[in-house]
């Protein structure tokens, strides 16, 4: 019997594995990222943002658990690139008055991939009917949209100033 | 003398360096994806976005000349991924009717670290006092929103249904 072609409900288990592992990743990196933070308002956005990816993973396991998968990680080549791009930003800025400059602008690279990960599983999610999994990932795609406005406003009004006038 | 440590110039230099790399690999990515997209609208949009990516990159160097900088790319372990994991579908879904659904998540995957860059080297712009620098931003930002939301109706209005309903 010949294979069948993959069909969307394969696409949308595989792109929640994508994105439940790059979630732990993410959480692992941010106290690195909180902990590199100089601007106290940064530094409490990411321990903030550390709370809400728990949950967003929380999250997660319940799609999982709607699609009667186990909860498992694939690795992601993206969320690896992009987080290293954040370390090498620490590396380079350790000491710079861009340090927090920088961090803003590699948290942002994170939370775009999200947005684009949890848009497309959304929209995913309605064309396979699964109304609950739709609402767990709006529920967090709004969370992931909102993290970035906090970061624009934060790079907009302290962050990019002290990063110039120093 | 000790080396003064790396300001707000030299990070909108390296950021720079970072996504003029990343539009020449989306430059020759795009292609293989048009090629592979079995929707005409699709195809179309990969085409066009493949032209508009063209006057991107010359928008870019417009920057460098603006910082008196040559034009110069720097690897960029996020696009690197980013595409990789295009690529990945390409070849895991290959005679899938899930194919499109999956070069439209990879695409809007590449359109969102575009837009937290764009977005980010606009800011910094406006705060060193390069406008003519912030206008190019902004015209090549305001080009990535659009697409994605091209993408995103194109998905939702053709590429989705096809998935599922084979």
């Amino acid at each position: 019997m010949a294979k069948e072609p993959k069909q969307l409900d394969e696409l949308f288990h595989d792109t929640l594995k994508d994105i439940y592992y790059a979630e732990k990743k993410i959480l692992s990196a941010l106290p690195k990222m909180a902990k590199a933070a100089q601007n106290e308002d940064l530094r409490a956005a990411f321990e903030k943002h550390k709370t809400e990816t728990e949950g967003q993973i929380d999250r997660l396991e319940q799609v999982f658990e709607l699609i009667e998968e186990k909860p498992q990680g694939k690795k992601c080549a993206a969320i690896e690139g992009i987080l290293e791009e954040g370390q090498e930003i620490i590396k380079e800025y350790k000491g710079s008055p861009a340090l927090d400059a920088g961090l803003v602008s590699a948290a942002q690279a994170v939370e775009h991939y999200e947005i684009a990960r949890y848009g497309t599983l959304k929209t995913w999610a309605a064309e396979l009917g699964l109304t609950q999994a739709v609402n767990l990932l709006e529920a967090t795609l709004a969370e992931e949209k909102k993290t970035d406005e906090t970061l624009t406003q934060l790079a907009e009004s302290e962050v990019n100033q002290h990063a110039q006038a120093a």
